[in-house]
């Protein structure tokens, strides 16, 4: 079977590379210069978009801010999954809010911001704090503004009349006092079938995720966000892999913050994690493939890599441990790669991440060594 | 870091696999066409093999019947783990039955055959039954010659009259009766340092493994196959994963069948077994980093696909299966793939292998058929 991914980076690699033991032919597209790469080996193959497009089965995706007309070619073959409309939805924060409401899930009440006016209304209708993002463009924590004061209101506003200017419109929406993030992970198949991972708790740092931990939830918990799930991924007829991002308030209720239409960087833990991880579960889902398992077979936690090409050879010596590298250039704030760590027990697993911290520099790895002291809670 | 392996089959593939994510790059010699390849996709790379030779940081191998001079090339540049030595004693069953020796482990007493005289006086010194091996070229039973009873005397000097014209000698063991074969596959680092995995018992079915199996073993026999593990990786100061065939006797006894300095596939369910799989470890163990983990983390069992190219879709949906394609052309009695049954216990894994057998043709899959009645057993 050929696949071809839209987009050509580290995602897409591990796609590729899950599918090529399936003995599928994975192929990506380089967005921005219009060719197809190998995403493994990141060599241009040779062929046009447009031949590989009709050569290839089945058309895919791994991020959701893809130019229009080349989610429109792609579907237009029929083999693009999941959907036109799952892209589109994920890619505009308006449109995404529209799907939720639809969806019936919860999440932050929010207010289109145009120009002065809609941003005094935003002010006077949800209150401070607010945060203010961009309604296309955005991610890792780039083109939001948080507006917590009364005093804040000009500066903010600067900032956000400044990034209309090339992002267009920003959503205004509620600050949410949260305990922590969640992702939900969850896939469903074409014949309408579905299953989630485990909850990962997200840590940031600075707007980029650090660390990813599988942590106990309350059982209502698990159950809201299966319901969740079902119900965006229903919305959208949904399918692949598919992530949420959602807030836990402090009664334990969740909000959707945003979704993902693809493989997550917080699902990279089921790598180590499951016998059936997310990259494999996306390419099953798309190709038409009964789904797999996704129950945690033993407690792994993934700290991101950023910013750093080096690890001390000792890191691969912790038990349990493992390194992938996305082979790409080292930049400052760059995902260069993450580290899974599974243990037998989540006491063995408290202690290799207590290890593995005092091997990794504190600066760089803020998340792994946030993780250590709350280990025990795990 | 870049690594050169000698031969570009699926070892060569699954490897590479394994360095991608390690953000290494893997590039397979074609022995035969002497040209450099991408393992993964198959397709030729520029640049010559003597360039590849000085370009890579460390060049191990696939296979042990590797031509010589290609060999010693490759040992002269100190790059090549494991060393020559161990290629060149694996490659060559007189030069494996002297290593052997050299080890102080027990194997079957053997008696080397060049013409008639030396024919007749290995029936004579070890007596009947016997089987006579090739002393090199062997493999997937290949080469071997069974003489059970007088009569067979001059049948099988004529066959074996006629191997020795293009494969030279050969060596004449006794036929040992066993329970059962199993394989200790294992790995040494450049320190010294060494682990084995657990024993895998293995199914053959005319000549070619079908079915590898964890199953429980007495701690005297694995505490054997542990000192047999050591001393020959010890005598060959041995580099990277290493596999040693061996036959249990009534008594619970190992000797000594034959070794492969290499990757094997008895070693492929720890792919989803372990948290360090083959693949993995001799990469690391050839390029110089500390050895990872080898413990089973869940029972699973290994089921050769052997010329075949398609599998019923139901194959996936099994809960803890995951197939490996090698993306090769399909002929009769190749290895086409191998499938990877994992569960959280034995009697899941027995009640999948048992659904798994059901989904397949017991002529194609033999070991897989063999495998269920017997499960229990585990």
């Amino acid at each position: 079977m050929k696949f071809l991914i839209l987009g050509h980076g580290q995602l897409a690699r591990m796609m590729a590379l899950e599918g090529q033991a399936h003995g599928w032919d994975v192929l990506a597209v380089d967005v921005k210069h219009r060719c197809v790469v190998d995403p493994i080996r990141k060599v241009k193959v040779e062929g046009s978009l447009e031949y590989h497009v009709q050569a290839s089965d089945v058309i895919t995706a791994e991020f959701e801010h893809i130019p229009e007309d080349l989610v429109h070619q792609a579907d237009e073959t029929g083999k693009l999954f999941p959907r036109a409309s799952s892209f589109l939805a994920a890619g505009n924060r308006l449109q995404e809010r529209q799907m939720l409401e639809r969806s019936e899930v919860p999440f932050a009440a929010y207010h289109v911001v145009e120009d002065r006016l809609s941003y005094d209304l935003a002010i006077e209708t949800l209150g401070l704090p607010l945060v203010l993002k961009t309604v296309s463009d955005g991610y890792d924590g780039k083109g939001q503004f948080r507006l917590m004061s009364q005093e804040q209101v000009e500066s903010v506003w600067a900032s956000c009349s400044e990034a209309m200017l090339t992002s267009g419109a920003l959503l205004a929406e509620q600050w949410i006092p949260f305990k922590r993030e969640l992702s939900i992970i969850g896939v469903r198949s074409r014949s309408g079938e579905w299953k989630t991972y485990d909850l990962g708790e997200n840590t940031h740092h600075k707007g980029i995720l650090h660390l990813t931990e599988i942590k106990r939830v309350e059982p209502s918990t698990e159950q809201q966000a299966k319901a969740i799930f079902k119900a965006i991924a229903e919305e959208l007829d949904y399918i692949g892999v598919l992530a949420i991002e959602c807030f836990e308030q402090e009664d334990g209720s969740l909000l959707v913050n945003e979704i993902a239409p693809r493989v997550h960087n917080s699902g990279h833990w089921t790598q180590q994690g499951t016998l059936c991880n997310q990259f494999d579960h996306h390419l099953r889902a798309v190709a038409g493939l009964p789904l797999g398992d996704t129950e945690t077979i033993h407690p792994t936690t993934m700290v991101n890599i950023i910013g750093v090409d080096q690890l001390p050879d000792a890191v691969e010596a912790l038990p349990g441990t493992r390194v992938h590298w996305y082979g790409k250039t080292c930049l400052p704030g760059r995902k260069m790669g993450h580290i899974n760590v599974s243990a037998s027990s989540r006491d063995i697993l408290c202690k290799t991440l207590s290890q593995l911290s005092s091997l990794l520099p504190s600066e760089d790895f803020f998340g792994c060594h946030q993780a250590h002291p709350s280990c025990l809670e795990l």
